[in-house]
C-alpha cells in the first residue's frame, strides 16, 4: 500500500464522553488501528482519567478536558475531526426528578451544542447513544425499533428523545447522516454506575445485608461493552442511509434477583436481602425492558457474551478496581 | 347557588401565549364565564395586544407582560393559578434552520421552565399545545396518536416531541396530570402566520402574481379555531387520566392548490401563479398531513366548520384586519 493510500484511510473522530465507560472502550479499541486519530473531549465528571491511561500515552489520541455547553470551545475543538461519536450525557435515570436540570441540560441542550459545532465545521456524520428507556412502558415486548409512539416515563428518557429528534431534523436540514443506537444497560470493564456497581458499593460496606430497589421481580437487559463497541463500529462501517436507528442488546433478558443471586455468588457473600417493595425501583424506572434487535443483527452482528457472563465479568472489574468506590476518584 | 358553591366553582387559569391566535380566542372564550379568572402571560414576541383588547378590560383578566425563559418571574406569577394551558411557543415550522436555538429555546427550555414553576407552586394539571409536526413524515395515514415512532423532520417537532416527553415525565414524577393535543394548522380569526397569510401579504404587494412554495401538491389539514377551543374545554371537563394525548383536526384534508383558488377566489383576483417547485415547500415540510381524530370525537367533540369555510373565514378576518400586515403592529 502506498503512503498516499494509507493518509486517505486515516479517519478523525471525536469523541464526547472519551473517558466515560463507554467512550473509554470505545477510544482504546479505536487507537489500536494506527490509522486512527481521536479527538477525546471529557469533562470528567463521571469520566475517569484511569479510564484513558494507556490513550493518553499515545500519539495518534489528543484529549481535551472540555464541558459541552461551552459552544465556542466545542467550534474549536470540532475543527480538525471528520466525523463525532457523542457519547458524553447525564446517563442516571434514577435521579431525574431530584436535579431536573441536568438531564435537560448535559443531553437535550449539549446535543444541541454538538449539532452547532458540526454545522460550524462542516462535520456531517454522527454516531449517538440514544437509550431504551425512550420507550417509556412500552406494552411492545420485544421492543423494535418501530415501536408504537411511545409517552416518555423518566426525564433522561425524555432528554434522549429530545436529542434524537435534534439529530434527525439537523440531518434533514444540513444534510447530514446519523447512526443512533438505543442501548440497553451495558456491563463490563470500566463500569462504574448501575446496579452491579450499587449492590457491590453496599457490600463492600456491610457484606451481611443487602437492599434492592423495588421487589426484585424487574427484568432487564443488559449487553457487554466489548460487543456495544462491536455493533458501534459495524454500523460505522456499513451504514449508508441518511438516519439509521438501531437497538442494542442480547435476545435474552434477566430478573433482577436472579442477577442479584449471582453478584452474590461470584463474590462468596451470602448477604441477608431487604426489598423496598413495589413493582419498580424508583419513579420512571420501565419493570421489563428488552428490545427487539433483529436489524441491528442483520448486518452480520451478535453479541459473544451472554447476560450472565457480562454481570460475572463487571463483579470481577469492580473487584480489581476498588478505588471506584472511594470518595475521591 | 348559594355564594359559597359560587366561590368554589371559580378556577383560576394560567393561559401562556394568551395573546397568540388560539391563546386569544382561548382567552376570550373563557371569560364569557364570569366563574373564570385568567393570569394571560406573554411576550408580544408574536401575540398582539389588539387580539386581547376586550379581555385587558375585564376585571377577572390578570395580565402580565413576561417571558417564559424568566423562571424566577414564572415562578411568582404561577402563584395564583390553579392549572396551567401552555400555548406560547415559536410556532415557525419554516425557518428552524435559520434559527436554530429559538426552537429549543421557546419551545423546550421555555416548557422545562411552565413545568418548574409549576411544580414550585404544586400545580398539577397542564394542557399543552403540542402539533401534528411530531409525526414526521409517517406513512400511516391517517396518523393516530399511537403511529410508529415517529423520525422528527423539523426542529419545530423536534422541540415539541422534547416538550411532551418533559411533560409526561413531570406527570410520573411529580403526580401532575396532562392533556397533550397534537394540532393541524389551525384557521379562523387572530389568525396571523402561516399560509393564507403569506399569500394574501404577497397579493396586498402585488395583486398579479403569487409565489407558491413547492409544486402546490402537498395535503395538508385545517382546523378552526372555534373548534380548536371546544376541543380544549371538553378535554378539561371530561380527562381523568394522568396523561391525555389527543390529535386535533377534521376529517379531510386539501391539497394547497385548492387552497390557493379559494384564497383568489374570495378575494376575486386572478394572479399568475408561480411555483418554487418539489414536493416540499421547505426543509421539513411534510408533504401530507391528515390525522386521526377518532379518539376526540370519542368525547362527543366534532367540528363545526370544514376546511373550505375555515380558509374563507380565515381570508374575510385578514381583509378586515390589514393592521397585522404593517411592519409595526
Amino acid at each position: 500500500m502506498s503512503i498516499n493510500q494509507n493518509l486517505s484511510m486515516r479517519k478523525k473522530y471525536i469523541i464526547t464522553g472519551c473517558a466515560g465507560f463507554i467512550g473509554s472502550n470505545l477510544t482504546n479499541r479505536l487507537l489500536q488501528n494506527s490509522n486512527n486519530f481521536i479527538i477525546g473531549i471529557d469533562n470528567f465528571s463521571t469520566g475517569k482519567r484511569n479510564f484513558i491511561w494507556t490513550a493518553l500515552k499515545n500519539k495518534n489520541f489528543f484529549f481535551y478536558k472540555a464541558d459541552l455547553l461551552d459552544l465556542n470551545k466545542l467550534k474549536t475543538l470540532f475543527s480538525k475531526g471528520d466525523l463525532v461519536i457523542h457519547l458524553a450525557a447525564n446517563a442516571d435515570v434514577q435521579y431525574g426528578p431530584i436535579h431536573t436540570k441536568k438531564d435537560l441540560e448535559q443531553n437535550t441542550v449539549a446535543t444541541y451544542n454538538v449539532l452547532e459545532a458540526m454545522r460550524f465545521n462542516k462535520i456531517n456524520k454522527i454516531i449517538f447513544s440514544s437509550t431504551g428507556s425512550v420507550y417509556g412502558e412500552t406494552n411492545k415486548i420485544p421492543t423494535p425499533e418501530n415501536a408504537p409512539f411511545p409517552i416518555q416515563t423518566s426525564l433522561y428518557g425524555a432528554s434522549k428523545i429530545a436529542c434524537e429528534g435534534l439529530i434527525t431534523a439537523y440531518c434533514d436540514a444540513f444534510n447530514m447522516q446519523s447512526i443512533i443506537f438505543r442501548f440497553v444497560s451495558i456491563l463490563g470493564e470500566n463500569y462504574n454506575h448501575g446496579h452491579v456497581y450499587d449492590f457491590y458499593k453496599q457490600l463492600i460496606n456491610d457484606a451481611k445485608k443487602l437492599t434492592i430497589l423495588g421487589n426484585g421481580k424487574q427484568r432487564k437487559s443488559y449487553l457487554y461493552v466489548e460487543d456495544c463497541v462491536d455493533a458501534i463500529l459495524l454500523a460505522l462501517n456499513k451504514c449508508d442511509n441518511k438516519i439509521n436507528i438501531f437497538n442494542l442488546g442480547t435476545d435474552e433478558y434477566c430478573e433482577l434477583n436472579s442477577s442479584v443471586k449471582l453478584i452474590c455468588e461470584t463474590l462468596k457473600l451470602k448477604p441477608k436481602l431487604k426489598f423496598t417493595g413495589g413493582e419498580r425501583g424508583w419513579i420512571g424506572d420501565n419493570p421489563f425492558i428488552y428490545l427487539d434487535t433483529k436489524k441491528i443483527r442483520s448486518l452480520g452482528w451478535k453479541p459473544k457474551l451472554n447476560i450472565k457472563d457480562s454481570i460475572i465479568k463487571t463483579v470481577h472489574f469492580l473487584k480489581k478496581n476498588k478505588w471506584l468506590f472511594n470518595k475521591k476518584k
